[in-house]
This record gives C-alpha cells, structure tokens and sequence, in this order.
C-alpha cells in the first residue's frame, strides 16, 4: 500500500545461504561439460567466496590423469578467465584432484570410497559428496547402482547425486530410470538438472508473476489469447552429431527446457516458496497438459531440418552434410507444435513451442498475448488496434518488455503501439551469473527448488508420447520439412500457427 | 489476436476532418491569452495546412486599433514565430482583421454585426462564426446575451461560443451562469474550454485504458489501492495577482483541470468514441465523487500558501509579498484533498488530488499504485515488495512509467523493483501540440468531446461545495499552512496521506 520513494536497486543485504564443507565428484571430467560449464561455474562460485573453505572436487573419468594433469587441463581449458585470476585460481584449483574411475568395475568404485575418505581427512569435508552425473546418459542407471552398492548414496542428508539431461528418451525409459535412481536414493537425494531453469530469466517468471499484483488477474484464459515459447539457437549441430542424431529437437529441447518454461508460465501460484511447492505446481500444469490433437499429432506438430544456408562467403551446411550426421537422416533440427493445458486457468488457451538450430536469430522468449479489446473506440495505426504483448526475454538480453496502445500525437483519437522495455542490464549493470553457477550453488546448499522432480519429468515425457510414437511408428505421418539455414524454419510451421489466424513473433 | 511483426509509428495515413470557411472571433483580443496562446496556436494549425482559405480571425476589444495595428501587435508579440516563418506570417496575417467593440454597448454590437457580414463577403465565410470570449469571467453573461441580442448565435450549426475558465464561482454561480448560456444558445453551440483537456496525454489517458486489454480488467477497487492526481507549478502567481486573489487554487486548478483528469481517469469505458457518450461517463463518474469528509471537510482537505523561499542569489517572493496580493492574504496556492467515488468500480478507493504554485518540480501526473499481492512469496529488498504502480506523466515529459517487481540478480530468490518506461517523445520524436492547437481546431471542427458540458461544470462545482462554503462561512477552520517556496507544500498534506499509512509520490 505504501508508496517507495526510492527506488534502491543493489541495495541491502545478500543474504547467502551457506555451503556446508563437501567434496563435488564429477564423474566424466574429462568431457567437454566440466571444463566448459562446471569448473569454471565452480571457480566463479569460488570467486564470490560463495564455497566454504573445506571443499573439494574431484574429477572422475577413465583417463589415468593425475590431479596435477586435471589440474592442468582444467587451467587449460579456462585459459583467459585463469590469466584474469592467477592468484585465485591457484587457491581454488588446489583444492581440485582426479581419480580414474571405470564405474562399471567394483574395484574402480571401492578405490573411488578410499580416495573420498582421504579427502575427507584432507580437506574436512565431513563425508558431505555431490555427485555429478556428467556421463552418457546410458550409463545413470549403472553409474547410480555402484555408488549405491558401496554405499555411498547411504546417508540422505550427506549424499546427493546430480543427474544431466535427457533423463530417459520417452515416457517409460524415464519411469524405468526412475525407479532405478530411486531404489539408490531417496527423491530428496536427486537433483535432475535443467541448466534453463538457472536463467535469471525463468526464475523471474516466477517473481514477475507472483511478487507483483497486475498481472496475476490477468493471467488466463479470460485474458490471454495464446502464449508462444520459443527457443532458437543460430548454431547448428557443432560436434554433437553423434547425440543429436539419436535425440532430435523434441528430446533435446522441447521436453526439458520449453517444457519447464511452459510449466513455470502456466503453473498456479503455490502456496509458499518451498520447493515441494513449486515443484507440485509445476507437476499438476503438465498433467494438466497435452499436444492440441492427439489422436493425430501430425496436426499439430511440424518438424524441420536445416539446409543448406548462408552466402558464397560464409555458406552453412545443411545437416544432412555435417560430420557426424546420416545423409538420410531424418532427425528433426526444428519442431514446433501446438499444446493445451486443459484446466480452469487455460482452457482453450493454445500454447505454441517452438525451437530450432541454425535459426535466422538467437533468442529465447516467453511471449503472452493477450485478448483484443471488446470494443474498438479508437481509430488505430493500420486499421485495428494491435493486441497487448507481454515478452519475456530469457536470452539474450534478459527482461522483459510490454507493448501496448497509446494516442497516436496530433489531431484525431487514433492509436498506435508503443512498447515498454525492461532490461536486466541496464537495470542492474551486471551480468548475470551463468545457469550452471546458480544451479551448482543449489545442489550444493541442498536446495532442489529448481530441480526437476520425478514427476515433472514423467509428466514431461508422457506430454509427448503421441508424437514420439508417431515419429517411432510411422514417421511418414510427421515428415521433417527441410527449411533453409539462418531462416525461420520451414514453411509449414508459419502455417500452422496460420490456421489459427496468428503469426509466430519474429523476435 | 494477431500478432503484429511491425510496429508502424507515424506511418499511415493522418486523416484530418477539415475545419469548414469560418471567421473566428476573439474577445478580449488585446489580452495576454490572445498573443501567448491562441494566435500562435492559430498561426501553428495555419503552417500545419488545417486552415480553410476561407478563414478569418477577427480580433475585438475596446482599444481603438487598425486591423494593421493589430496585426503588427501580434507580429510583435510571436516576434520568434514570425521570424521563423516571415512568409508563412505574411499570408496568415492578412486574415487577422481587429474591430473596436465594447459588448455592453448596443452600438458596438451591431457594428460588429456589420464588420461580421463584411468579412463574410471578403472571405467567403459563410456566417459560420466561433465566439471565443477571452474576456473576464464577469462578462461572459453579457457577452453572450448581446450576441444573441442581435441574433449572432441564432444559427445552431453555424455559430459556436468558446467560453473560457472559470466556468462560474461556484455551484450557483455556475448553474446561473448555464441557464444564461442556455439561453442565449444551445448546448450543442457552447464549448467551455479546459486547456488540460487539449493535452496529448491526458487524452491518452483514454486511449490506454480503452485501445488496451490488460489495463480495464484491473482498473478498480479489487486491484487498485489508491490514485493520486498532481498538478505542481514552479513559478508563483506571476502577474495574475488580480485574479488569483479572488480565485486561489482550489477554483484556478483542482475544480477545472485537476477534476477533469479525475473524470478521465475514473470514468466508465463508453459504449462508442462519441462526444456525447464520453460527457455522460465523466458527468456520471463526477456525479459519484464526493469530498471524503463532507461533513467535516477540514478532515479531508489541507490548504497552504507560499512563504519565502529560495537562497541568497536568487530568493523567491512569499504570495503575501508579491505585487497586488493583500499583505493578510488568506488565499490558497496549494491544495491537497482526499476524495472517494462511490461506485461500483471505486467504492472505497481514495483519490488524492493536489495542486501548487512554488512547488519543488513542475509536474502533472496521475499515479496509480496497485494493492499489494495478498501472499508475499519472496523476500523482497527493504524488506516488503513496493506496490505496482502506474504513472501516467502529463507533463513533462509526456508517457508513462509503470513499476514492478523483478528478480534480484544472483543467488536466492529476492524481488526488486524496477520500472519501464515510455516516452512520448522518445517513441514519436515530435512535440506535441500545445492543447489550445487541439481545442481551437476541435471547435472550429465543432467536435464537442473535449470541452466540458454544462451537467460536468455542475457536478465539479457541487463537489467542491462543502469546502468553498467551508472557506466562506469558517475559514479559521481551514487555515492556510505557510509552506516554503520551491518545497513540496506545508507538512500537514503529507499528514493527510500519513493518516492513511501513504506518502505523496515525489516526482
């Protein structure tokens, strides 16, 4: 009720939670995620003093490296940002060691157990260990088994495991990991990771929705017209062929990350911030979810594989050309499709999703758009009033902007759309910290709020069973339209949002 | 419901409506108004080509001047315009033309009468006449019974009377006033001139709450907790100490301009975009309005009054110390009330209004603050959320600020605030109009919806009827608080909202 006079961003206290002393075990060190996101989300954590001076990681891999050669390596791979730092990461990578581990092999896993002794003595972590699952994802399942065999998933408060995406590849190998995973641990040990659910961004649905009135009564079918999400990288398959090829978008992309960011715009207000709050919010939306038709997905669902693009200059491969990929494949790049969420604050609401590689910009957003006004009173720019817009920019750029009608100057009463802008930058100088560093912290501080729960993930999974059998069974019926590289994506997908009389927005 | 991929501003087409052939009228032609206002704006809409050819502006007053006389005193007095655009002033200054008349003498009348039918045959006017009487408010009675007298107001849709503030003194004053008015012409023929009405973005008020969706659904008393209406000038009485004396800020500002951005902003959507449709929802809405105290209004209302102020090198005059103001003057330059509009959309929702000469900044807005969320999810930097808020900037610079709460970079899950913004200039470039540009042409153009009809005078005097007997009959009751010049007036208007745990928005 009171008015602020002031307005004090970056005021006030941080209050941080505390990282109790523990040793992170990153099994897979050796690949390409630990040195791109862990160990330098880990050194920034470090940097913040945002890690207890009793901590280790351990980095595991087949590789018969010594600490100092995974020391090494990790400088390596950091270069510029250890140059930035010497000092610091000379402290922090003192506390970094390597063990080659097989874990398929029983006396790999109990040398693992000796070793994490010693590094309990070493460094006071007090048997506190996070595992991290940076492995194929063939190998959860084992990976999950022999730490549970040796006891190392024993004590629930001590004990957490991290696992990456995919978790699973449709709806029942993911029940089947599950129930795995949690004959090894308790639900409250495991912390799937989704890195989108790190962005400041998505987190700010969450703020954006609930810490402010305006825009809670409006957030529904009464108001809402429809809601597109949309994930477009401008990068293609890079050196990933060899996964991509066997997952596509829809497992990719769709599943976890804009499924997350469709459950985070459409869940109801949970009663408190508590993560099983949140995460029972976020798992009735997707129950409540479906593909828009099906019993004939086709309908409601476009796929896409990038050509050829580019000019005489720069030319861009097709996929089909990339190395690593089958020149028949028919693994989609691009999906987009159609879904509802069939309860009392979005029936009839049509969600679009939408994501794709080598697409013509980089940008990931949450678009709401809403009603049309009742009555038309005014005269508008281009004969009718545009819709109200809300965009919610979750890269790049972060934030958010409002776009709305207002007098048009001079004589008449017409109107014209202007928009209102808000950028994190710009608001608070700084950026943001990296998805893998908030997330990090989280696991560490035991805090699984924006982790995914089993429930979400099977959810997640069972929303696309239609079109993963489709695709299985007779994939003819969804055909991967081929669209060219730096576009849109194909044709069909404009056409399906074009059935309904609306237009993908063009970010 | 479609979405726009191009967001036009200032494309389209801008389809003027045409002022038809017609002599304009100004008494009082040798006054301040005449040259600070309506010539030049006269001189604007003519370079702006919304001038017929047929077009004249016949100036009258008692002085004895020439039409050279007259045309040379307004050369003189827009001195920077006209050099400007010497040639744009050659051709416009030939329609000014300038007749000696005395309104109470019947002589004058009719040889006004003549010169009117001279002009006719000269410029092809056509007998459409528009009275504009910029004359003290104690001549408007007569003014218009002896140009009915001699049957200048007799055509109903060629003759038009512009009727300059103060509509009356009060509510009989008005009525008295209306019934005269009536009298001499119909209701369709009188324009009561509100320059704040000619404001773009007062106008836009109306735009944003009817060209837009989000905005209606909330704009209430389920989602909005309080609105406060500004009016703050810098300067001081400057040379109207003749005037202000008897009027004080009350009459000058709060029952004209202040009343009106109260309609504006509180009104119901009307059916269509219609003079008369808009006049019924603002007549209705201030026909609800009420003091929030009637009864003892002393309870709702603060005046103040301008003391010295300023600093050694440039000190600034008390009012009491300005030139033509009684030394004891008792006269209001600031006031602030609390009203209530019991109705449906409003019933309990405070309006807080407030106007001043020698105030700190010079501002006109409407503030809009948004109750607070009912469940406060997060932790919020000082400690509570602020409220949203809506800030509709009058002037200056035009646009609007809306205020919400976002996520706090970094760890933990804390809100902030922040605000977007538009800009008027910044989204369209140009200046807008000044308001009598607007207003002059919309008379010309007999377009009635942004003048003020004779039932909304009413109501705005009735609503201040208990605080100016108040001040008539007991003003030891309401004494004026002494406030220093270039402060945010006396410390009991900052009580009235503390009453209500509020402060006054400092812009």
């Amino acid at each position: 009720m009171r008015t602020q006079p002031t307005n004090p961003l970056r005021i006030g206290l941080r209050q941080e939670r505390v990282v109790s002393p523990q040793c992170l075990i990153i099994f897979g060190a050796s690949g390409d995620l630990t040195h791109r996101k862990l160990i330098p989300a880990l050194f920034e954590l470090f940097k913040q003093r945002r890690l207890p001076s009793e901590f280790a990681i351990l980095g595991c891999a087949r590789r018969p490296w010594t600490d100092e050669e995974f020391r090494e390596k990790m400088a390596f791979a950091l270069e510029s940002k250890v140059k930035q730092s010497t000092k610091e990461w000379e402290q922090f990578s003192a506390n970094l060691f390597y063990e080659p581990v097989d874990l398929q092999r029983s006396e790999d896993v109990l040398k693992l157990s000796t070793r994490l002794e010693e590094i309990d003595r070493l460094k006071a972590t007090h048997g506190n260990r996070t595992f991290y699952l940076s492995v194929a994802p063939k190998f959860y399942a084992m990976a999950c088994k022999s730490l549970a065999g040796v006891g190392l998933l024993s004590d629930p408060k001590r004990n957490r495991i991290v696992i990456e995406k995919p978790f699973g590849r449709d709806y029942a190998s993911a029940q089947t990991l599950n129930q795995i995973v949690q004959s090894c641990a308790l639900e409250s040990q495991i912390f799937r990771i989704d890195h989108y659910l790190g962005k400041e961004t998505v987190q700010n649905i969450l703020v954006l929705r609930f810490a402010n009135t305006i825009f809670e009564p409006i957030w529904n079918r009464n108001y809402i017209s429809n809601i597109q999400i949309t994930s477009a990288e401008t990068v293609g398959v890079e050196d990933r062929a060899g996964f991509y090829e066997s997952a596509g978008a829809l497992r990719d992309m769709v599943q976890n990350h804009l499924t997350q960011m469709l459950a985070i715009t459409a869940m109801e207000p949970p009663g408190h911030f508590d993560p099983e709050a949140i995460r029972n919010e976020k798992a009735k939306v997707l129950q409540a979810a479906h593909l828009a038709n099906e019993k004939e997905p086709w309908k409601c669902c476009v796929r896409g594989q990038y050509s050829q693009g580019g000019n005489k200059n720069s030319p861009i491969l097709g996929y089909r050309q990339e190395p690593g990929v089958d020149p028949n494949s028919t693994t989609e790049t691009y999906v987009a499709m159609k879904l509802f969420v069939d309860n009392w604050r979005w029936q009839g609401v049509p969600f679009y999703v939408r994501t794709g590689k080598r697409l013509a910009k980089r940008t990931s957003e949450v678009v709401l758009t809403f009603r049309e006004a009742p009555v038309h009173l005014f005269d508008a720019a281009g004969g009718s009033p545009t819709s109200n817009q809300l965009v919610l920019r979750i890269q790049p750029n972060e934030g958010a902007e409002f776009r709305f009608e207002v007098k048009s100057p001079g004589s008449g009463m017409r109107s014209r759309p202007v928009e209102m802008e808000f950028s994190y930058d710009e608001s608070f100088g700084e950026p943001s910290d990296e998805g893998y560093v908030r997330l990090l912290a989280d696991v560490m501080l035991g805090d699984p709020t924006l982790f995914t729960r089993s429930d979400e993930v099977e959810a997640a999974w069972r929303l696309y069973t239609p079109l993963l059998e489709l695709i299985e069974d007779s994939p003819w019926q969804l055909p991967v339209y081929q669209y060219e590289a730096r576009t849109w994506g194909p044709a069909e997908s404009d056409a399906l949002l074009a059935k309904d009389q609306l237009l993908w927005r063009r970010p």
